[in-house]
């Protein structure tokens, strides 16, 4: 039996006006009461949006993200709680379970500055939308493998909330969950933490899925997601663990030299229509899968190579596509070896055309052996 | 008036039976008859492609590609001619002036093996193809900006012959010429050269361009690339620098730090296809270009920085959309500034959502005022 995972959820608002969600998970939590003293002025306004007529996407221009924080030493950490540091956070509380809050530096905001002034050829819009901010644990040393099952749960419930409540917003077209780990992938800030996008649009990658998933349905009247879960499944050479409600699996066409997609056994288009028993399965399967992936490349005198990955959850669009689409998790990663990246070079970033030097297989046989 | 530009082509045999050819553009050099003498035992094949039904795109497996040469010390360079190092080179000849040889890691081979065993839902076939490396100077220390104009003509002369001669091949869909520069971008051998791809499929990007391309054709009659040229021509903001054949421009909706696209002002779909006049033009405006780009960002001590770039040919597919397609190279780097890299992240990598944070209008200023 599956007891209902309860969390406690405070709103509250930061100096220049964003939002921040407290989601505590343990009992004594504290109410969450503190006031942000900081004086930031007004909130950043996110950019504008330019259509790239060559391929048919859009691409956000962020002229202020330019100036975003870099690295900052520990005790100037903004995603520490308040009182940790040298200097006030972002956090205003002195500890927090789970908390949200907008990013200062928006690629999308709901304020926006649509300041060009091109001819009719060229189409732009207002970068409106909203970019979040998830930080999992107020221990700036820990990482999202190290967090128990009780709070990778109230992680999951976080998403789903945020997922509900910007595809509430007429602004918002997709909501992307996600994590970027490593400085190797571009992380500017240590502490452990994720990140939420909603787009004004349907971006490039999850538009192309859609637009096969749709074929498919109308080819087949089945799920893609489903048929390609099914076969992985009937094949097993690539699948790394399975639960009830879960696979594991490196997909068929990996095209990094790490790669995993977490699929939900039951068909459903995005997190908020997870079950409890599926939530709960998910904190400890996605547990086993990371500290996987943390053991995967072992490093000199032996010691493993903590993997810096993207872990990307793929949902339905907030409005179009929901009867075709289905939820899953991709993790992935450019560490090909200790000290060697796959790179993104001529042929990857100019013509599209991906070239690995992993066999999916032996990834996954590999994964496998890790288990605890 | 123009002159036409002659080289003379050598073809020749490497101990594995790849192909080498040497394009030599002075009137003095020495017939190119050296013998491959070392023992290369069989060439190398390629392995094969796996069809990702996800997104509708292929992804090529070469496993042998994790073992190649990887920034091997300057007296075993593998690029350099023979006798240049300690140990015999690719390049058999004691010298060259510009040589094409077959890649001995390819990604793409007449030779491929497809050694999966999956079931129909998992489509692949083998990669058959083409990968050649050019090496446009036997000069180790040089860089392409600073090849001579004469140079740079033979270098445009040889991406013409690769074009119509992998064009010709059956099993070869689409033809790119690229040069990666940079150990930022991946690069594993720092001697200036470039590469050659016969893809056996047009890849996605460059499907994506074509379809684009094609709806405009059909809606308007023309062609997207002249129409995209006219507007950055009309508008002139975001252009560098313009010749009688050629302009320079940084695209509205760039995507990467630094972004030029290069197009001829003639509706041409390859590099096969341009005159004399186009290409003796093309070496100037194009070394013009690659020297403000290696001035763009300054370091420590005020001293430039070279800068790390893909530069990329996008030419009509061999067999489908010649009509449509319009030639132009894209110069891109990943450097937004001294020691900042932009990272393909969770956004861009996973559901294809671009930020930039770099104003193309002032990226193009900053390359308009750079002039020699």
């Amino acid at each position: 039996m599956t007891l209902t995972h309860a969390i406690r959820r405070t709103t509250r608002t930061l100096a220049d006006g964003r939002e921040i969600i407290y989601f505590d998970d343990t009992a004594e939590a504290p109410a969450r009461t503190a006031v942000d003293t900081r004086e930031l002025g007004p909130r950043a306004a996110a950019g504008h949006l330019r259509y790239d007529a060559l391929v048919g996407d859009w691409v956000a221009v962020a002229g202020h993200r330019m100036n975003r924080t870099f690295l900052p030493p520990k005790d100037e950490c903004p995603l520490c709680p308040t009182g940790h540091g040298s200097v006030p956070s972002e956090v205003p509380d002195v500890d927090y379970d789970v908390v949200v809050f907008e990013n200062r530096f928006p690629s999308y905001a709901p304020v926006a500055h649509d300041d060009v002034s091109a001819p009719d050829f060229f189409l732009h819009s207002a970068a409106v939308g909203r970019t979040e901010v998830v930080c999992f644990t107020s221990d700036h040393e820990s990482t999202f493998a190290r967090l128990s099952p009780h709070r990778v749960r109230t992680v999951i419930d976080v998403w789903a909330d945020r997922t509900a409540a910007l595809g509430r917003s007429p602004d918002i077209a997709h909501v992307f969950c996600f994590e970027n780990r490593g400085q190797e992938i571009g992380v500017t800030l240590h502490h452990p933490h994720g990140q939420i996008y909603g787009y004004p649009y349907v971006p490039a990658r999850t538009a192309e899925i859609l637009a096969r998933a749709t074929e498919h349905h109308g080819r087949t009247g089945r799920l893609l997601g489903a048929d390609l879960l099914a076969a992985e499944r009937a094949d097993g050479s690539r699948v790394v663990l399975s639960g009830e409600h879960w696979t594991a699996y490196v997909p068929y066409a990996a095209r990094w030299p790490v790669e995993v997609h977490l699929a939900p056994h039951r068909d459903v288009p995005d997190l908020v229509a997870l079950g409890d028993a599926e939530r709960d399965e998910l904190a400890t399967v996605y547990l086993d899968l990371l500290r996987r992936l943390d053991r995967y490349h072992v490093g000199d005198g032996g010691l493993p190579i903590a993997l810096p990955y993207i872990a990307a959850w793929h949902q339905a669009p907030t409005r179009t596509g929901r009867d075709v689409s289905r939820l899953f998790l991709q993790v992935m990663s450019v560490l090909r070896g200790p000290g060697k990246l796959k790179y993104l070079a001529g042929s990857e970033s100019a013509v599209g055309g991906w070239v690995t030097d992993t066999r999916p297989e032996t990834v996954a046989a590999r994964l496998r052996d890790l288990a605890d």
